[in-house]
């Protein structure tokens, strides 16, 4: 356990955050940025993914044994469970084998895209497993919105493969997209053109999008150019974050800092398998390296 | 045990056919097509793909565990792993594991390149695991090739995607293709001219290009009209089922039948998770309907 005090001298408390693979370090990302004096535990279930393509009970139990590794060997005292499809399948399960607070991702986005939409209409876009859940609709229509989703499985390995827009990229890049680069928005162009299409049909007027994988913040950019204007982007990494630290977080760590960054022994990254992918592509999701990833074997 | 009989009323050989996925499904076609009166059991170990993002030790044991299955359970005489990531790194590991013969996809695809190949350059593209181990490289060089390969992670998610072009395509089609086959030509454009660039850049004159991942069959029209003029495109599947039918067929099995189809009892295919996904795209590469596909679990 670290050492590490908040600015009133009591101990800082510990945030696990979970995902089948690294995607999730999008939201940690966001957490750093708005509790940027917690500890940290992370651990991708890399050995094991993805849980999109697996039924509810093997992603149940991938889960549930994650989440007791992260409680009962790393003490972590609050859960955030950073994987759509763990959320959308198995949070019941999770709170069920943990004794302390969890919080999926799929409440915080449905919540933001409340507040974000003026017409009650909203969009999501997500992985097979997510969408066929139907998470996201239950989690709108509670909120009092309509929801059209749709499963779009080639961005997370375009994300993977790095054919993103540079965060940075100047007003002449932005102009002349390189061929790989224009290939995604060309994909994003095809799921978002079919998705407002088929919210025509059903008589919808949508204005707000959500972003419903942790992958998908790395294509806000491209995201942002592509729909109407006027649509809202919502990505649920950032509120999911918004809500943690909201729940669990100090007074004082409300307004984020981007720019915050943390490291040993205030961050653990733990995978249970590719480690070398992890700390390869890692950083470009952390917005700073990894540290080194720690190897830990599950079972199974 | 089935009692299928062949032509001289000796019983029939059970193969056994294991991928971590339904990709080799491909490579059961192109055995039925030549050893049309053998029984066939297939596994696909779909509760754990892909195993592309796993180490080597994790494959191995994943590999050895469906092996026993398919030999101890199912009866299977001969095994063909139908996979290219274990085939690359866990083909001695099944070897010991089961007292059967066992064929992987790399040799025969190494072999067919050696035949089609004038200039002793050869290209190949596969998963990010099939490259990183090297194991075309190594089997080329057996056979006296050198090799370039080249990892292409998004060919495998367009071809689940379904964004290919239909094999039967007409003249008209083909001239305009939709945009989503667009994009999977232009990803294979890029792919390919990268590929094609660093072969330059090392002084090689490649005229084959194996196709090293048991999905990419179903790209081979589009691969096909993007390559250079006179470069031979090999399906490492066909060459597989080639030697298959060489080492464990039938006398009078050597002619492939490509309409040929089989059925329960005859045919049985088992995954161990993601059933529906199997059946609803499992048809699609095997150009037959794969029959009910019944759940097996290996534990993990």
């Amino acid at each position: 356990m670290s050492n590490a005090e908040n600015r009133t001298g009591a101990k800082a408390p510990t945030i696990g955050v979970f995902d089948s693979g690294f995607g999730g370090l999008t939201v940690l990302r966001a957490l750093i940025a708005r509790l940027p004096r917690d500890r940290f535990v992370f651990l991708g279930d890399s050995a094991r993914l993805p849980y999109g393509s697996k039924s509810r009970r093997t992603i149940a139990r991938y889960a549930a044994q994650s989440a007791q590794f992260l409680v009962n060997e790393q003490g972590a005292e609050f859960l955030v469970i950073a994987c759509n499809t763990a959320s959308a399948l198995a949070l019941d399960a999770i709170q069920q084998a943990v004794p302390v607070p969890v919080l999926g991702v799929i409440e915080p986005g449905a919540e933001a895209a409340r507040a974000a939409s003026r017409t009650g209409d909203v969009l999501v876009i997500a992985t097979d497993a997510t969408v066929q859940s139907h998470a996201y609709a239950a989690a709108c229509r509670a909120q009092g919105l309509r929801a059209l989703e749709k499963p779009c499985p080639l961005l997370v390995p375009l994300v993977e493969e790095g054919w993103t827009w540079p965060p940075a990229a100047t007003a002449a890049q932005a102009a002349s997209l390189p061929p790989q680069v224009a290939v995604t928005a060309e994909v994003i162009r095809i799921y978002l053109a079919e998705l407002t299409a088929e919210a025509d049909a059903l008589g919808m007027n949508p204005d707000t999008l959500v972003l419903g994988c942790t992958h998908y913040p790395l294509l806000r950019p491209l995201i942002e150019r592509t729909v109407p204007a006027g649509m809202r982007v919502i990505d649920s990494a950032e509120a999911t974050a918004e809500t943690a630290a909201r729940r669990f977080g100090q007074p004082e760590a409300e307004k984020p800092t981007p720019t915050a960054q943390v490291s040993a022994p205030q961050l653990r990254v733990f995978a249970t398998d590719s480690v070398e992918k992890f700390e390869r592509l890692g950083s470009r999701f952390l917005h700073q390296p990894t540290g080194k990833v720690e190897l830990v074997d599950l079972g199974g």
